[in-house]
């Protein structure tokens, strides 16, 4: 009797290829399963809520599994972490229902996107923020991200070669931090959606930088949604500030 | 006529084989030298305020050097930090006198030692803190701190290689900060001294973790001075966890 094994995963992306398997490229879900053979003496596919890119990072991401192996499922995350390097970490394993999918059955997700300003260079956040050198205009950057909420074509955030079909999504709340620390400012961007399209939170985490630096108005957001062309909105934030961070089912 | 420069540096030393230069290893100060070899067209040896081991980060390391390029001192910053990797950052250059260097002039340096305690494994962390998974008693540990104020002999405190010829310093300070965030405790050790011994933060770390696991008695501190032989603190606590955060000449 099969059991689905659900595995809730922290990862640190910047040594990783990304999460997907590839051929001759070291990715996280390679990983895992490379560690899940390992454990359970065969060959065990995962499946993801979604990708992640090179460079980004994870506080939940989520797989589930199927298996006959008699280990008990709350114990996979135990023994799956002594083999997987320290920048790969399974927060938890449990039994899920056998209709549980981890992509299929997902309400909403969490993004979050990180910057750091400071006028002075700096080395410590190069692989976890987005580094800019001037000041960004928070006020700005809420009033820009207002536009984002409900539903709308998110056609101009999306890098292409996705395989999306209809690129409407709803989201459903955009909340932007600020705190002042270490001489600097860390703005964090949370967003929250039933879905995102290919490279969207970077798409619109680099237009909210433009609005935070005062290149654009902050309706410059609802008019380039209305405009549904990505030639409006051609640059990407970095990787690196981007952490998938929650998932609802 | 030479000017004497002074850098000061900030690196995440997580990809280098440590500060100083090595035949085939990756090293910070090898790299701001081919930098500055690039930059200014001839060989010049750049003098740091000490080594730092692989892995251990600094947020203001310093360093000089003596050159007769007609570059204005205060652009070495900018233009080196064109030429070197993200996660290393000229922070400031300016001209000193040439009586100024980097290490014998040193009069107090600070080192940070970053702990997180949570339950849940994290991925996160892995490269900037000593993860533990227990939690720590922070009041146990600045009671075990205060013996190690004063100037001591802190020989259990080395590890041997070194060629400290005296091993008596002066701690000045060790504070210790505790912050709840993000599900977990991020512990801080800020201990400042007229100098350090090869490994003396990361000895001292270990044993006050295990003042924070209840393992020792905060005394045991004061007796490890007295003892004066490493064999009674076998223990060094990881080396990313570990920055030299400021030097004051």
């Amino acid at each position: 009797m099969k059991k689905r094994i659900k595995l809730t995963i922290e990862y640190k992306g910047t040594s990783y290829n990304g999460w997907q398997r590839q051929k001759n490229a070291n990715s996280i879900q390679g990983l895992i399963e490379d560690a899940l053979r390992q454990l359970v003496g065969q060959d065990i596919a995962i499946h993801g809520a979604g990708r992640t890119d090179a460079g980004v990072h994870a506080y939940a991401m989520v797989a589930h599994f199927d298996t006959d192996s008699p280990i008990p499922p709350e114990k996979y995350a135990y023994t799956l972490n002594k083999l997987l390097p320290s920048d790969i970490r399974i927060k938890q394993s449990e039994e899920v229902s056998s209709t549980f999918h981890s992509r299929y059955s997902a309400k909403f997700k969490t993004y979050l996107y990180k910057i750091w300003c400071e006028r002075t260079p700096r080395a410590i956040y190069h692989d976890t923020h987005y580094i800019i050198n001037h000041d960004l205009d928070v006020n700005l950057m809420r009033e820009g991200a207002k536009y984002l909420i409900g539903e709308h074509d998110f056609k101009t955030f999306m890098t292409s070669g996705s395989s999306a079909i209809s690129t409407v999504r709803a989201i459903t709340g955009v909340d932007i931090d600020c705190v002042q620390k270490d001489n600097g400012k860390e703005i964090t961007i949370n967003i929250r959606g039933n879905g995102f399209l290919y490279n969207m939170v970077r798409v619109i985490a680099a237009q909210l930088v433009k609005v935070g630096l005062k290149k654009i108005e902050p309706t410059r957001i609802k008019e380039l949604i209305e405009l549904k062309n990505r030639k409006y909105a051609r640059e990407t934030a970095p990787s690196q500030g981007l952490y998938l961070s929650h998932i609802e089912y």
